[in-house]
């Protein structure tokens, strides 16, 4: 069976395959038998590994995908009556198919954020009604770095985030399922991330894993009933050291902050270039792996029949355009051409 | 890194790795992009070939591990006031660490199994209160073949428990996560077994797969509303081709069934050799990959030193030693020569 | 023990008390036995009586609050994996404290709805990504009538709503805490009411009742699991027949009505009063129990001193007075009188 | 319209109406305004003389029924992925359609208990796999005083369930229901029996009340969540007065306990008439206000066609008679002679 696509997608960080380092791992841990469930060298080694990198006193669960690590890791925070406040754009709220709802019972309390950044300001205004057993009562601020629409908090920003919500009695969990792609455009170490959160992510799949996500619970007492909840939400996975190669694969020689190197500098190669385009506007600062750029409708139209990518924003004339660990210059430079070629043809 | 065990385990079908046929299959899905979340030829070709061996007018999903196939299976055939009825021994009710209730809501109402098998007796035995509003309201019967005690319901008893239930307003959920076990110990077609379910999982983990599991939806009316539960079940695969690749994998050649066929057999000769040892008394009828054995509590533990298996049930002294695809015979006489050893050194 | 409040409060219409031929009826209920949970001659007359008000062909179930009524009423309609579509201002929005999500685990689509009012353009823009799994699939439309700010869709109105949400699949649950007042703002019957509902509430306790509400559900279809959802619901009253009691004698001599005749006349009164107070301005058009205002916080702050009322939107300055079956034309009066020298004083 | 039963009813306590008393006071709470919710000076009274009579710490909460209290109660005690032991034959089990399964998420571990009481060693039993992510995990316990049979747990057998309880981090969660017949019975106040629980309800619905139940939380601590959780299990009153109201007459005069004590003398005198009986065996102790009997079957039937009750186990033939707080002693000699007739004339 041959690949699915040609030309290289923009559609997606995980249209792509795995990384060869990745599946040599995952081969590699292909040898005899191994206690099931976690119980394996393998996975001690990864957890160990993620829990020195993310300066975590607490645990680390390797998990199955995105979603399971995202309503694993509120599910720890939460207080059984407690809700989420999060962006509006945020990944839990419009892309899990209301799994937080759903597998907690949980509300999430959305805020419209510029640029897909909570601030203390924007949390404070959802904080209306706390003690008033009529309102829905916020214990946890969910934020995702980097964010939905591929910008950055700042460490500084993030820092506010946390303060504020210390203060104010608020937990935090961090979506990291593009983490690596933060840490690489601020330069900065999975620690200096992860002491802002209380849980986070680890993302490994849009990184160039076949499929595995870390849940870091940065101190021990948040960890306690970890083990149940994963199992209970389905995200035990038997053959544990297939999960834990990967992330060995990651961390080895830092492989998870090259590959987000460069999917970060190709979509800055994309964005520089569309700079040239006009009639094509990036419309959020590109500081990971995605360039959201608008332009006409016939154009959008035109473009699909030869790239895969989605549109992000159909009333607006929006599109979403992601790099990947194994985007190439070249990729970029032809799509380049192609929009360039479809756009100065002019409105259909 | 190097294998967690020697020798040979006899703990799980899932201490084993992953078959290399698998694999290799795995490896070489890893060709360039393909659309996410199971737009992709592997998908189609892997849903397809499990719909026509199943027979399936419905649909097949693919999930990430074995309670996520359960939990969905379930909650794709339960009203959501219903309840559903399973044997005390389920791995449902004994091993999922309470994720139905937890994830469905739903009440487990169990009935003491021998070998494992519900019957028309035992189920029609809690159907009492149906209509009476006070009382939890069974939807489902849960069977699960091969049994979790190495057991298979013959296509009679299957076939008895399907018409009992259709009579009395009941769906039937199979949870197959050895079903290949069992079409290996019947001879029949997988259709010819799932025939009697509604829903059922076809389990490829613990049949030489890296992790996989496929769950057949029989019927298209009880698949509308599969897609969006499995999302919120985060059991949605975004690079999904690496699940199909493996099932694509176990159905070339029959793979499925030779691996069932082979850890079939070597349980066979382990029972075999068994009846052979005085002070070891082979508890349940050997039909699939296990046997569950009762000797000296002292001779389990002097075994344990050198061998990795569960005691099944602390109480009445009883073990349980699973074969697996890779399972060799020189393993399973090593382990009979080890057993007759301790066992013929008396009581400690 | 005497009364919490003099005077008058316009807090909200449950501060009221019960209307006394509400309470004699329930005193003349408490004669000698009646088989528990609904089984009894009073709630099978009150359910009766309330279908052919409603000209339902369903069911009528008695529930204990209104929290109890609108969610049993959403879970009666919603499949186990939808989300549902309300105003942002919807009372299961933002007065239950995330219940309809903690209970049935589904998502509130909510949108901006000006005068508390769903449009079919405005639940249109809700629809976006029906059919695709990673988004919340809509199922059930949420609507109050009379709204949360004293607004009542006209049967117009209701009837385009009806027609596109026939026409797309979903189902429509309404809201009727204040249902009668709607009936006696329109003039119409409560059966032109219902029809364009799937599942309603009609409140009794806001009006004049001492605690009861019932859920009218108009279709057979959508009833057959709401005897058991009710119980896992804990709204299943064991002396049924005193909840029963009270929906008589709200139904004789159309008492219901009257009392809500009565408190909408009231609102009219204090909404014409407030026209010759300046620096006092109604903001939503007063067509049911309830006058909405903006004036000066230290107005605001002054009147609550003698008089009961909530602040509906501090930001914006607007108040919530309410008015009741038992607010008298003197009450009114008196509370004009204190707010006409409040804000003639002037700024604080 | 007229009482639904003659004669008396055996059925359930909770055929019965309502206490003159209680129902006077409810009339007489009927005056004026009250800020609904709770904030009203009944509220404040019935609660503080609550708490003082428990000797409770943190804090009481007034509920709409027996499944609200049970479900709120257990969600107090819970962590997010705990389990809950409990009798087979507890009410929680057996009546509530499962709604703490559906509400909370929770798996019921039951134990078969004679007599309707759990023990430490019956506890112990259901702790097997306690810190193995495989398991459901006990968190607390739920025990029933006086029990569904019609048995009290003496306060030395609470307190060997507590000594235990606390020295394996389990909770406790007493069913109160018919608590005020347990102290009848053992002559103890209600703090002695609340000391022995971290929650419990107490319930006045079936002591004489018009519907009414309060749930009581012995520390601070476990307290912080019940306002929420109480609004969203829809269990938070909005004229909470009335429910108060209740309270407030049942602790006057110790009514709670005058009228549990009636009811239990009922039950013993026709335990006792019953000892006269050949052809009737008492099959519990009968220590409150229920009396359980083996009888013939066609004697049942008979009795039936005039007196209301319930056949308790069909299998068995044996029926449940409950006597309540307005049981005459002419009733019960009525019954009796009724039995002894049908009784004496042999089998059909």
């Amino acid at each position: 069976m041959t690949a699915a696509m040609t030309p290289k997608s923009f559609g997606s960080d995980n249209h792509s395959g795995t990384h060869p380092a990745i599946m040599r791992a995952i081969a590699d841990a292909n040898v005899g038998d191994a206690v099931a469930y976690g119980a394996d060298p393998w996975t001690q080694r990864a957890t160990t590994e993620l829990k020195r990198l993310a300066g975590a006193e607490g645990e680390v669960y390797l998990v199955l995908n995105g979603s399971g690590a995202n309503v694993l890791g509120l599910g720890l925070l939460l207080g059984r009556h407690e809700a989420v406040i999060c962006a509006e754009s945020a990944h839990i709220n419009t892309d899990e198919c209301g799994a937080p709802e759903r597998i907690l019972g949980t509300k999430l309390l959305t805020v419209p954020a510029p640029g897909g950044k909570l601030t203390p300001e924007l949390i404070a205004g959802r904080l209306i009604g706390r003690g008033d057993e009529h309102f829905a009562q916020p214990g946890v601020v969910a934020i995702t770095q980097s964010t939905e629409v591929g910008t950055c908090y700042s460490l500084a920003e993030l820092r506010k985030i946390r303060d504020f919500c210390s203060a104010n009695g608020l937990r935090i969990y961090l979506d990291g399922a593009r983490l690596a792609n933060a840490a690489a455009y601020l330069g900065c170490t999975l620690a200096e991330l992860a002491e802002h959160a209380d849980v986070l992510s680890f993302g490994g799949t849009k990184n160039g894993a076949l499929g595995a996500e870390a849940l870091i619970v940065m101190r021990p007492g948040d960890a306690a009933n970890a083990p149940y909840l994963r199992k209970q939400h389905m995200q035990l996975s038997s053959k544990m050291r297939y999960l834990a190669a990967q992330f060995i694969a990651l961390l080895e020689d830092d492989l998870w902050l090259k590959n987000a190197m460069h999917a970060n500098s190709m979509a800055a190669r994309l964005a520089a270039g569309l700079a040239e385009i006009p009639g094509v506007e990036v419309v959020y600062p590109v500081e990971a792996d995605a360039v959201f750029a608008r332009l006409d409708r016939s154009h959008i139209a035109e473009l699909q029949r030869e790239w895969t990518f989605h549109v992000w924003d159909e009333a607006a004339s929006v599109v979403r355009w992601m790099t990947a660990f194994d985007t190439q210059e070249s990729d970029v430079d032809a799509f380049l051409a192609s929009i360039a070629k479809v756009v100065s043809a002019g409105p259909a």
